[in-house]
């Protein structure tokens, strides 16, 4: 097997919504398709992929460093050892070769993009979905394609009061999700907790509502959020404060006794690592929420829940951040606690497939083979205009 | 004042060296053109500038996310408070609007070339050095221009022996270099403690030559060289590990009495704090080596000088990373303990000023207004191949 291309671009998110501290109307993300020499019903084999929601299209990095180190390999230095299949792990030494260590950032999203691609091609070759794939390729004795979501969004959409935020989580609770996630810390605290008060009438019970911060707290705002906000037994209290201050992340665990959430931010292996060891995360409680599509893809990921592992914390601790088709996939193959879902906003990428149904807070993972990005009609749009651009 | 135009495009750096981890012969730097309406002596004033070594040029980043929001925004909201230089603060958050927290990676580079751009065009305003300007910024109340500096060298070119490398370093005591770096870890401990041997004899002293593992060590091999190294009385033993592994770099104080030094692969403030608080620094011992050029810019640099401060450690603790004319002035600006200088190597970009002399170990800041690009030929080449593009 050998890659003949590789293609990306960027595409704009749809949507005007702002968290905490960022306005998402200017984000973009990368498509990447994998085209090789392998035929599939009499066209060319190509694995399909995006980078995760948040951290920008990363068209540079993409074309100037890592599709000329995987088109000056050797087709066979990439394959794995059955040699019908791309290895993950070379294609991501391949695209990493002679980069510095340490400042795990935007190559850590422009390499999942590719890896995940991988994946996808894989899948497709195999004629399984990435779910069963992974759950193979990583010895997994248990595999369900069943998975714990909860519907994450709650923004500051401009105008919005009490009543927006109630409607938008009833019409969640209509599509089958049993459990919540919205932003606070764009408004006071005050504002804040009305506003809680009256997501938690929808959702039915804090164990159904998460809230999460998005780093803008400092140690104080953290603990006068959390005082304020412990009887309400909420599910978790997401990235209270910048996503890499261990130091803040483990006072505030002394002072709430609910499950923390954070991770999303970090991109590695090693700083997982520094996360279990100095920022107070507790065994059996606290969430990791590393995005499999920001960090370096599924191989990287792999190695930070054996991390976690190691350190003595559970895999069902584990909700990836991301929101959309992939997260799943990982989820499922994975075995890991649950998954965030974007079920109206970030499109084209976020959400399921268009058939998808939620059901008592579970979705089924589809059964295309790949991702099944074929089964996404307005993501599928996306990945067509990227093909004809080849 | 307004900004005009920002023109950035990559430059190669020339020869085929490698560390223990990385070949450069493909690597890349950005450099930047910050072209305003001010003119002096008839022209329009231009800022220049480029990102620090080893983590390429940022073409995607600087073009698609930072020129597009600096462009965007009110000329006026870029200004400091006096009205006629540009805030280099402002200028900071302008090119990082939108940009979750965390991931402190390539765009830490990125914004480092525009960010220094931007000193380099305020000290060409006020017509000095962006050292004394530095020195101004941040309200020092002592500013020499005289910089301890250290030649950094010794990497693995292909067929060095022994004799290669001491006469490397003789060449740099020559050029009236004292103190001196090599590379370790791209042989076996054995081959290493020979070239050290080697290298000692010419540097006269180990307090006269540093070591560089470029994070390519676990603990054990760490531990190891540190034993073989003990009774050398190295400079410092640097970059053991990853340099994201805290715990490595305390476990390996434990047994290591000389100085380690590590710092030049994280970027934020944050990613210090960390390091500081974790990675067992010793106050009065201990170096870091963040690089401005890496980091944001000078902004984010101070304020790491700041936590380090607050943490206890001393200012001459921190020996920046870069090798290049930007360090010199930062170092000087900030009243730091030296500068590493790749006298030889990294061109157009290692070294000084053409006419720059090194005395006993000591060089001074060029008096040329703004960083001096335009008293080193070579690079001011790449400058002006730069601003035909424009």
């Amino acid at each position: 097997m050998k890659i003949l291309k590789i293609i990306e671009q960027p595409v704009r998110l749809q949507g005007n919504i702002s968290n905490a501290l960022v306005n998402f109307s200017s984000h973009t993300v990368s498509v990447v398709a994998v085209i090789t020499d392998q035929l599939k019903n009499g066209v060319p084999l190509v694995g399909l992929a995006f980078n995760s929601i948040g951290r920008y299209a990363q068209s540079g990095i993409i074309h100037s460093r890592m599709i000329p180190r995987l088109m000056n390999a050797s087709p066979d230095s990439l394959l794995d050892d059955s040699g019908k299949l791309l290895s993950p792990e070379k294609i991501l030494n391949c695209i990493l070769q002679n980069e510095k260590p340490g400042g795990h950032g935007d190559r850590a999203q422009a390499a999942s993009a590719i890896e995940l691609a991988i994946w996808d091609l894989n899948a497709k070759l195999n004629d399984e979905p990435v779910s069963a794939l992974i759950a193979r390729h990583y010895q997994r004795t248990r595999y369900s394609n069943r998975v714990s979501v909860y519907a994450a969004g709650g923004y500051y959409y401009d105008g919005e009061n009490e009543l927006g935020l109630t409607q938008e989580i009833a019409q969640y609770r209509a599509k089958g999700f049993t459990r919540f996630k919205m932003k606070i810390g764009g408004a006071s605290l005050a504002v804040d907790m009305k506003r809680i008060e009256a997501a938690l009438k929808v959702a039915g019970a804090g164990s159904h509502l998460a809230v999460d911060a998005n780093g803008r707290f400092d140690l104080k705002q953290a603990i006068d959020y959390a005082q304020a906000m412990k009887n309400y037994g909420l599910l978790w209290f997401e990235e209270a404060g910048d996503p890499l201050d261990f130091e803040l992340n483990s006072m505030l665990s002394e002072h709430y006794a609910g499950a923390l959430a954070t991770g999303e931010n970090l991109f590695s292996r090693q700083d997982v690592k520094n996360l279990a060891l100095f920022a107070g995360m507790r065994r059996g409680l606290d969430i990791f929420q590393m995005d499999p599509g920001l960090s370096y893809g599924i191989t990287e990921y792999a190695r930070m829940i054996h991390q976690l592992e190691l350190q003595g914390y559970s895999r069902e601790q584990v909700y990836p951040h991301s929101g959309q088709l992939i997260g799943q996939h990982v989820v499922a193959g994975l075995g890991l606690g649950g998954c965030e879902v974007y079920p109206n906003i970030f499109q084209p990428m976020g959400g399921f497939t268009d058939e998808a149904l939620i059901e008592d807070g579970i979705v089924k993972v589809s059964d295309a083979p790949g991702f099944g990005f074929e089964r996404k009609s307005n993501l599928m749009n996306e990945f067509v205009k990227l093909l004809a651009s080849a």
